[in-house]
């Protein structure tokens, strides 16, 4: 059972608080450690790669060989189900007509005196791909990532995966295929990372590094964020409902737990401005979680960070939802578009009953990796221009010096740097 | 002197790698400094302000108050030279103009089968500038970070600046006064970041933190990032003039040595067609450092880390270029449109021999504050779009979700997420 709050509480304001203020992870303090293995990999490149995976993963990469060939992605792809491909197929799809949009355009254009400026967007040459492994080895997750840095131009996509034990995810694997990935190597940890930034005899190196992972990833990436560009830090996954009394409580307490059966530290949470909605959407939490293969995870994330919040009027919602600023928002409201635009801040937005957020999560076309606890206030989720870097110009001709020239000078001279001044005088003179 | 390459040189190849790996930063290990700082501020706040900037800055808070006041900046405005005034003023103008243009669209469509996708794009609430003291206290900076913020919308921009023995530079308060910051705080360091991201009872916390500064800053930075965004890690500037025999020495030799004159580890590098304009701009920068104030860091930087590579034929610098990555990449000949049109790395691209590169430090329009260290392959400069964050919007209807609805449960279901599947399915029964 999730807590429930409602505005008219006395104390509204200090619970609402101490909801923002969860902390939904022990950040685990690997860093030590990961400045270890990272050192180690950039000092002896494959043979660390082989001995962390001995010791993490369980597998003998002398044996295996670092890199996944061709024929093992071929292998691994006719033992999928074939409508699960096929579905595949129909997302990555849509994901790259959606991205496709996204692409920018590059400008140039002259300012009234006569100074062109404009800029070019390039693709970034090479993007590293983390892929977790186990119970979080995600196949949309490949084509969220993989698909907008093929659609920005990357011509060299390279993913790591974790193998414990040996063990690779045939989904993972034929994800990767149908989205244009050009090389897969099945390691994972900060060993992955440092081998993606430094480069090995094996490994080359990259320019950028996307995907989530756990602490020793997101720590790793930290570290050699400078190096490389890197994403943001993924967190555990959270939802916000908005409904008024048109809501259907069955439909909302669906959405609540599919979002709570990603992890105990996930988040789900509702506001209605109608308490009868409220109870009926609690209730039918407890009657699903029943039917749900994963309610242990689901019941543990619900009954820790879940929670309904009554407000007296579904315009309040938004200033409450912008406090959260969640990474998937739903507005199931006769006035969804209204509401809608009142939202400053959320990752994305699932407008009207007939969108599940698992609906963005595979086939929307939208890209789900999204920013999450809170990142939405000034973070967006992942597109083309994560792939992509812009080049500023700038061309004066001997009029335009004329005309910049002396302010030009004169902050050179104020900011004590008169080398400045004189690149700009010697033109003049 | 500067080292001199050939592309016909037996070992170029391992010269030019050693060019590009040279560290010209001494990577100071601050980390257990910082996060201490950073805790000490998190729990105990403006009196943590109080004590560490009692210990840096040698300045008591407790008399001075951590905030500056709006007579305090009026006063400083008074205290500056109008004609810098002026320019300042100038330079604010064409940086807002241009960055205008940047203020990307929000977009809604429906794909072919009637769902409705697009994207919001939203200004960050708040942003903290941070703003070095002492001589690398330049008023452009605080022009090229704040301007940005407020031509996307952000409704408060706080500033922070260390004031070294009770000094701060009234051209910095000036440029802030002009640039529309909101609030300024003379404190700096770790504690200034562990401030603005955590907030104080002085200093409320702002969303995101923009701004260069030493190893202190750059550390915390890097472990507040998460909390709040943050921009790139900034190191040494540079610039790479290529240049064919149309290129005049003495000017091409000024604005190498208006960028070593920024740092000791700052880096010019020429790449000529031209032997005998190598030799003359080499003759050039010799005879310029007797002239300018800062000869000293000027000739330490060009015989540490300038560089002169003569190439066959012009046609070959872009490659190079690409592998150098810099941050200023001047173009200084016949084809310079052709060249820039090559090359994929670069920060900013100053075309044809009247743009010398101070002219976009101070007053081209487009932004000073680009990627330094080779990070453009992965990054661009500052602007407008590091101050938004896009939210994006998906709507279905019923006839979509029948559309989409029998692949997102076939994902839901390969992947283990049964309550992803059924929150589809509960819709289309």
């Amino acid at each position: 059972m999730a807590i429930r709050l409602s505005t008219r509480d006395a104390d509204f304001a200090e619970r609402f608080d101490a909801l923002l203020a969860a902390k939904r992870e022990v950040a685990e303090d690997v860093d030590a450690a990961v400045a270890a293995i990272l050192e180690d990999v950039r000092v002896r490149g494959d043979a660390a790669l082989v001995d962390h995976s001995r010791r993490f993963d369980r597998i003998d990469l002398e044996t295996t060989g670092i890199r996944v060939t061709a024929e093992e992605i071929d292998a691994a792809e006719g033992d999928c189900d074939p409508e699960t491909l096929q579905a595949l197929a129909f997302a990555r799809d849509r994901i790259e007509a959606h991205h496709r949009r996204q692409m920018p355009a590059n400008e140039t254009y002259h300012d009234p005196i006569g100074v062109q400026l404009g800029h070019r967007w390039t693709a970034v040459d090479s993007v590293g791909l983390y892929v977790p492994g186990g119970t979080a080895a995600y196949p949309s997750s490949v084509l969220m990532n993989a698909a907008p840095a093929k659609v920005a131009g990357v011509g060299r996509v390279a993913m790591v995966v974790p193998s414990p034990d040996g063990k690779l995810s045939p989904l993972v694997l034929a994800a990767a295929k149908l989205a244009g990935v050009d090389e897969v190597f099945r390691i994972g940890g900060a060993q992955a990372i440092g081998a993606l930034a430094y480069g090995t005899a094996t490994v080359r190196p990259v320019a950028k590094i996307v995907g989530p992972g756990n602490a020793f990833v997101a720590a790793a990436k930290r570290r050699v964020f400078g190096t490389v560009g890197i994403d943001m830090i993924a967190g555990p996954s959270e939802v916000l409902v908005i409904a008024d009394h048109t809501g259907n409580p069955d439909w909302i307490a669906a959405d609540l737990l599919a979002q709570a059966e990603h992890d105990v530290a996930a988040q789900s949470l509702l506001i209605t401005s109608d308490p009868s909605l409220a109870d009926a959407v609690e209730a039918a939490v407890e009657r699903q979680l029943a039917l749900l293969p994963r309610r242990e995870i689901a019941s543990a994330s619900w009954r820790d960070f879940g929670a309904i919040i009554v407000v007296d009027d579904i315009a309040d919602a938004p200033a409450l939802a912008d406090r959260i600023a969640a990474e998937h928002l739903e507005i199931i409201a006769e006035d969804a578009d209204g509401l809608s635009e009142q939202v400053r801040h959320a990752g994305a937005i699932f407008l009207g009953p007939h969108t599940p957020e698992a609906i963005g999560d595979y086939v929307g076309g939208s890209n789900h990796v999204l920013p999450t606890a809170r990142t939405a206030r000034f973070a967006s989720g992942l597109g083309v221009l994560d792939f992509l870097k812009r080049t500023s110009i700038l061309r004066c001709g001997p009029e335009q010096l004329r005309a910049l020239g002396a302010a030009a000078m004169r902050l050179g001279e104020a900011e004590g740097l008169h080398g400045h001044a004189r690149s700009v005088a010697i033109r003049m003179n």
